[in-house]
């Protein structure tokens, strides 16, 4: 459904083309400075029209606090957001009413509730991830708070072009410990930290635009100065948290963490994180991490990163031989200009449900870290 | 938590070192005929010491039903089952007590929980899979009878033996479109189904235990006759859910569905799934199936498929420099015999916590039904 | 937290001085014809200004749907409403800053927030429940096509003018019975259906009033047509969900289903619902019904009924011998004229309520019900 | 269903004629040393034949713990719990097979499973509540710890014997203030504290008894030395919490917190809890305690004191003129002797419910506190 979390928990509502799309976000601590200011940069790059690599639809996005707050501080009560629907623009979508769309969800959403929206998916449209994004940026707010945490994803493959992921390689491990969002953005549009890569990912993306085709990426995210001890084994380990939050982002198809599919080919000689006291952290810390920050599903206090696969777009404006809801054979091609490549626009997505997964975590491990210092 | 399920829901409990393990499964629909006979093979698949292979210890796992049916039927009331702890052998873990295992849950057990237990990480052990298993072989016989659903999990690679999943691959389809569990343990331990990549995965693992390592490997699923309409957005999304159960598996490190991570570099004309009307199915299919049968969260009636990849078995007989938990560096080595790769194991487990979410999520979705054929 | 319900579920948002009040309703079932018109009548039942024994705040509450519907019609997606808050006035309530309102939520909000919002109690302000009552419309409206349910709330005491509740009353059955919304509102505000009885309340709301006073009341609710198998044991047991409801509503003090309290002394002899085969139901009825229509947590098909006490108005003009938050004795006076009883004001809310735990149990039920047709 | 709480959450399983009743209790703090002499005696309390008032049947109810200790400590991870079902004694029941037993769950469960346990009601029978007793014993240990949390309930009417229960009333607010379980208990199974009364009520259960008749009663609850600031406005108010917990135990029909249903003929004036600034508590409490300890769904610290009716015990000898379940009319009568008051047995299943209650809330408002102390 259309709730996320526990102690920290997302409400979100809106498809493309009602009044408004947002979210209530319950559980928010209270005596947080929070306004619109903090979350309208997230919004902002997660809306189109950002680049001529995306689609010029220019949704404005502005995000406006209903409640939760007073004299721009948090109350401890539920925030509601929500942003307006400016440009519905539902004639756009007319001529195709009587397709599903193929790898859209207008069939599925049509097969579940019977009912078909003018949108088509409904829900499944991007503009419902508004409501997670903001709510994300709260999230966020509380984490850097509360424990310092920094969350930064980006743009690690895009097609054929890819950064080497393998969690022995040092560049990696450099830019996961030193990546920002500024480093993010310099990049422009494309989100990939290394210019090199990401003048080939531009071309790459240019290359099927040319074809009115699309073509999908990868967004690796990584998340520093996590404390140890978030998640709750056995069902609601860390990675399960994080796996479903990025498997609920449209267009997502895997997750991994840590060493992830790769490393299975590492023998546990090699995969093994060996321990060793740090001074500073005053700890034990890994001298590895193919654990990905997270082992038995607890956060260990290495960093923990993964990645996420986004399907190619699956509107393209080329002819497609597919079917009507009723089942005539036709032939459907989608008007206008579409965004070849959206993953760079996942970035702020994928950031925002790691927050809210881990602002959930944070919370409900204070409880019991509480709860340990008064048993005997 | 331990909690796993909205209307069908699995509570388990049990370390290694306590009396038994087990779990309490609610809403369990009344009136389907259960015993021992229909939850013993699944944990019997599951458990070590099946060839020469695995680790030697001979758990036997025999299933005790304490609840919740009558006449050898169900009631509809939580049916509680469990499994005696008989080989406890805590001394074997005595001289590795002052080192946390290296990628084992030992030293974040210790921080979450600031308690050690003799076995180490607690429900981080895969004896805590067993009440899994067996909640897993109620849900699946419900859904057989429910609308046939055929759930069937296979080895797919084994360090770097793999096989081709491509989902244009007309042999991975026919796999996956054929495949039955007979079929699969008719090859052994290794439950590769191709003859010939699963000699090559016995090598790959006598390879490494004869170096005193260890191997990881991959594990592909499908799910046959899922009815349309299965999931519920935005954040319940079936494929939400799926890797939601998927990285809650002791050394699960990701999921992918559909064409996953490979997919992202076929363009969108491609990878789109288009539409056919099916005279026998009497409704829209899908010429290919890069979605994994889940479409918009929403399943979309063909085949779920998905991988899942474990790490190497982190426990090795080799000696690994690492540390105590009290800082001073050291040398472990584990002693005994060492399941060198415990990928087949995983088999019912994934297969088992599929049917868990599947379950559910049929039970959610008839409720579903019915409410629109009211409204008006 | 904000949210209620599983399957037909409630978020909340809003207090006194934010921008809006409202609520995402999730689990909507698609296809039912939805607007405003179906949502604002009972949110101007609720709303004060209605007559001269209530406050003269005149708030408009007028229902603003952002989501979930087109052309009339839910779409099974989300619905947001929201009712904008037009008469802050934080005016009104400056000179008792410093006081927590005594048996207000001031003090309690005090301590667990550690902040104070300008209208004192927050989330405890009656304007909270606008959400609510929003949200209960729509789940009534799908009680009454999916099966006819009936709900109607109505006082039945205010401070000692109270309606004889005994269950073997002849004419408290008659007016379970025979109860509209209609004739309940045709008493004028105190919305109690007795005529004689209303006098009486009148009178006793005008005695506390002219002595700048307030005073209590009890409502009693009752539920016709509801399905046989609601409620799911055994911590979802129908009267614990409805129990949980009531005391969520502010200032309500208790809640007593069938006999409550006064069956304690009646012997189980006489208490015992006895059964009897109905023709016209085609099912057992019993021929009492000090159950109140449920047993076992289960409905049994009669009519449910409880009642509800709501406790004296906390806000009184007299002047209050207290304490300010920072322990100074002193003189808490509120300013203005105030709502001497707020019991009859409740009922929509306690309708609200109701139509929530019985269409969320519906569609659990629903489920149940199918899940035992096709075990065997 | 059948699991209770979020963050300290118990899940129960097990009817009258099944192997074992029992209980997961997920959520334990570590830490906490814990053997079954912290939960028999709870137990004990709660079975029957511990007096000649009650049933003859001797169930011996000796706990078993399976999980989630080590050298007499808790792990932090679920304690699995089980008492064996020693005396079965199906036979008993045999010649009533026909009949649904009037007030019992027997139709209502056939209604919902569509299927008959021999034990009729399923998991409506009183064994169900053993898991709640164990599981409660443990969260009451964990908020003695914590907080010095006292909980004791007691027995304040059976039949028309009834304690004075106006909490202006000074000898009420005494025995809030200073009962104890071994006070409660000293008064024999009657665990009335009032010995006049107790020897009434006494007499009041004879006389049913003699006419082969049962009465029922009301159970009141206090807890002391709660902290402030546990409940989660606006659904999770904590009265609504505790309601729902009393209205899942069997056989209760209703809640009242504080002044409850009498209070609401108080005048707000004399109702209203006053202010003062205590010197010992350092900070605010109320002169009165109308409120029973919760204010806007918050405890303030005062004492919490509710009551809940329990109806009269359904199960009596007397010929009873009803109907079997396929329509026909009859006579039933219940062979044996039955205990023709169960109300006092009820005590410790209200303590337990309260305890699992608190022991959530402390929980999850500890991260409440954490979370405000680190924004800004």
């Amino acid at each position: 459904m259309s709730t996320f979390g526990k102690m920290f928990r997302v409400t979100t509502y809106g498809e493309s083309h009602c009044k408004s799309v947002g979210c209530i976000v319950d559980g928010v601590p209270p005596g947080m400075s929070l306004s619109a200011d903090d979350i309208q940069p997230q919004l902002t790059r997660r809306r189109p029209g950002q680049s001529k690599l995306s689609t010029p639809r220019n949704e404005k996005d502005r995000v406006d606090i209903q409640s939760g707050t007073e004299h721009g501080k948090t109350l401890g009560t539920p925030i509601a957001m929500m942003v307006h629907n400016e440009d519905h623009r539902p004639h756009d979508y007319s001529e195709m009413d009587a397709y599903p769309r193929p790898s859209h969800a207008d069939y599925t959403y049509s097969e579940k509730y019977g009912i078909k929206a003018s949108s088509g998916g409904g829900r499944a449209s991007a503009r419902e991830t508004i409501g997670r994004v903001a709510a994300g940026a709260i999230a966020e707010k509380f984490l850097k708070q509360a424990a310092g945490v920094e969350i930064v994803a980006f743009v690690s493959e895009i097609g054929n072009v890819r950064m080497n992921r393998d969690p022995f390689d040092k560049e990696f491990q450099h830019t996961l410990n030193t990546i920002t969002r500024a480093k993010v953005d310099a990049m422009g549009f494309i989100r990939c930290p290394d210019a090199a890569l990401a003048a080939d990912m531009v071309k790459e993306i240019e290359h099927y635009r040319g074809q009115q085709d699309s073509i999908g990426g990868v967004v690796t995210c990584v998340v520093r100065n996590v404390p140890t001890g978030l998640g709750e084994p056995c069902f609601d380990k860390l990675e399960a948290l994080l796996a479903h939050a990025m498997l609920s982002i449209p267009a997502s198809k895997g997750f991994e963490v840590g060493s992830g599919f790769a490393g299975t080919c590492v023998p546990g000689s090699k995969h093994n994180d060996l321990f060793y006291y740090d001074d500073d952290a005053q700890r034990l810390r890994t001298r590895t991490n193919n654990s990905g920050g997270i082992q038995g599903g607890i956060s260990n206090g290495e960093n923990i990163y993964f990645s996420v696969p986004f399907k190619s777009v699956a509107t393209i404006s080329q002819e497609q031989h597919t079917a009507t809801y009723d089942g005539k054979d036709g032939v459907l091609a989608a008007k206008g200009r579409h965004d070849p490549a959206v993953t760079p626009r996942a970035l702020p997505i994928v950031e925002a449900m790691t927050a809210l997964v881990l602002a959930d975590a944070l919370l409900i491990q204070k409880s019991r870290d509480y709860a340990r210092t008064v048993t005997k």
